[in-house]
């Protein structure tokens, strides 16, 4: 069961060039941790530059969403990487990423894995344990689930977020997107699951069974206008249980 | 006139994927200080990897060598970007290559421009002062003339380099490449202009003229096999003369 | 002044990959020719396809909008490319469309400059005649102005067009958008320039001259809401002059 | 077994940019069938224009040569793409190459998968589907087996080609490169092979089994120096043998 304290996360800075994806502007001010594209499935330098400026503005920390070299793709199809060019993909995106950040004297704070790498590690613990290497000190933020054993495994500092609107596996996997009702998209229903997990530490998963979670974030979509309802409402669910929103590393200070 | 120790430094790991470029092996023991290209205009996550593997094995200091974003023109057209861009490309590119270099325990030494971006330095100062500010407290390793001079005025830590093989305007810039006569390709005229320049701090412009320069490293080309005589031509000069090949940071130590 | 029937035509398949620009689905139907983006600033096979159905169904006339290869900057920074470059990336991508276009059992209509294409063939003649040699026998729809002068001197089929919200130079040319005006905003401006041209067959530059212009196309943007208050007000303006709107082809036929 | 003459197709144009790979100039001349890079795993419209004028100069006639849309990995990494997608950068890639060919009068003669795309039409025959729907009246050149049925079913002009440096499957599919063995080096091994399979109409499988093999072409390599000492090695075969080499198209005409 989560703290008196949760971090909410979402996936930020994936606009390219004259092309706008999400609303940055919008979702900023309500979360506590933003994960920042970093220019192969999506994002570009100015793209970055601006939404750490966002982000510093509104006092969230920033974490890398690195992803796979397919802008085309926006990072969701597989390639056949070998775990070397995986782990050297993610050391190109962090450190990218993270000289917009060290330009503003602020300290990057995790990182999160984008699209199929998280279904390729979810294959293969060697791809999570190359994504390991390359993450160094940071913080490993990760879907509940076994990339997150791994990651413990390797010595990284973990933690482990909740997804809202996605249905969970009974492994605790997410479900893939392929799988019809994959993602939630009835308030309601997206109110008690995450109540559910809140208050019970579970959630009940696409096949009925109810399984326990650990959790110190939740993550939140920005990409729909519809998501900003998704954020609106966890904010109102921790708000009336007197949970406070604080990024990952307040969490643990 | 050069200290008695001096940097020689060369563009590397400028192959991408499967295309390979340049002799990075036979010429990185030969070198002081390596200028490695990251991924914009060349090099891949791979490749970066692997030269600074490379360098460190040969006790060579890193630079980075940012370009423009062009792989199928290798960063060698102009493009009509904005300094704000600039600043973000040069900035996303040395993190990519700083988080290679600090994950095998050394610290990035230095960048230097590649391509059209000194073409464009040169037409315009405020792309050498959107270069500057993301360049930081790195050194500034630039070819003699204006670039330096601005550089200075930012107060970045300026080392200039002398080009063994390319012919110089009275302005002290290099002529540009499109101008016949710009590369000096044969060995005796080569030695002379180096000869010259080590004990006289002069070199002889296309135009006739003999102006003074300013360097503490002399650049080299790797991406020819004539490319390895023009440098170890220019190591017997400097031996000859009891010059040692020292890293830049050492010469400043 | 143009004939009783007039062609629209707009840019469109400007999406890329999941990044969607402009409103096709809207602007379609309102038009009669479309210039379509050919994957290098814009545009993606799979969007090239979806666009050429969109266009076929609503029976408009498909041409090429081939642009500079620079997707970050949507083809809208000028590149010191070669004239033999121009020629190689417009055949390139006339080619790849037409494949799209064939594929349906249509043919291609015509080939439109994109972005700073444009603005390159003002400035050197030798772009406009290396863009002419890979459009062969397809019309050359360009703005009113010097490159259609060129365009007629290679032989080409040659439409110009004129531009509803864009402002006039008095050599006939665009405005850049990088002067302020360059670009109408207001309805009732825009509405006042497209009758001056229909009835007048002139305009007012931004000099306050008035020029003639002769014109067999108006061009109309798809990539703001606004865009499309644009397009009806343009229909609406012909149809209250019973000028009808034909496909370029259908102009000469 | 062959016909007295055959064909010998080499994958060429697989430079990009300043990066050169392969020997095409001295291969050209030897062979009678060349599979031209499209760009997207390698390849560039100007080594595309180059390309079709060495072919045409030798009287080589030309086909595409379509791969996945990764330069970084050379087209050799299978991709999470979907059948349609397939499709249309099979489309794109094609018609992008034809241009380039009819622009000097010639015709496009077949189309042959790159790389990955082969391993994925081997595991997945509605990939092979995707890619002869848009191949259309082109000839289909592909290896010996399961891609030839498919293709003959959908009504294609099939021809197999049969490699010489490469070890075969029982199912006379390839041996993945990833497993050792799968390619030839040693030249009186693969003397041994063309050997059999001209005189046969067979080939002794990496498991020892003899199968039978009908095939019009032989594949052969231009990237290294050996290659070129193979293709001299099977002109040679084919001369003591009084083979002719000729074009694809010209065997059925």
């Amino acid at each position: 069961m989560p703290k008196r304290a949760i971090d909410l996360n979402c996936d930020l800075g994936e606009s390219f060039g004259c092309y706008k994806l999400g609303h940055d502007e919008a979702v900023i001010p309500l979360i506590s941790s933003a994960n920042v594209a970093c220019g192969f499935h999506a994002g570009d330098p100015h793209v970055m530059r601006r939404t750490v400026a966002l982000a510093n503005a509104a006092g969230v920390r920033i974490g890398a969403h690195p992803g796979l070299p397919d802008l085309l793709g926006f990072g969701r199809r597989r390639m056949a990487v070998t775990t070397e060019e995986v782990e050297d993909y993610y050391r190109y995106q962090i450190g990218a990423l993270r000289a917009f950040v060290e330009a503003t004297g602020q300290r990057l704070q995790h990182v999160k894995m984008h699209g199929a790498l998280y279904e390729m590690a979810l294959s293969d613990p060697s791809f999570t344990r190359a994504m390991c290497a390359a993450t160094g000190d940071l913080i490993w933020l990760t879907p509940v689930g076994p990339t997150a054993t791994i990651a413990r495994e390797c010595g990284l500092k973990v933690v482990e977020d909740f997804y809202a609107d996605r249905a969970y596996n009974s492994s605790r996997s997410l479900v893939s997107r392929k799988i019809p009702g994959a993602v939630l998209h009835d308030l309601l229903q997206i109110r008690r699951q995450v109540v559910q997990a809140l208050e019970t530490g579970t959630v009940t998963t696409l096949e009925g069974e109810q399984v326990t979670l650990e959790f110190s974030s939740i993550c939140v979509h920005g990409d729909t206008p519809e998501a900003l309802d998704i954020v609106r409402l966890i904010r109102e669910i921790c708000a009336e249980r007197n949970i406070a929103i604080q990024p990952l590393s307040e969490l643990f200070a």
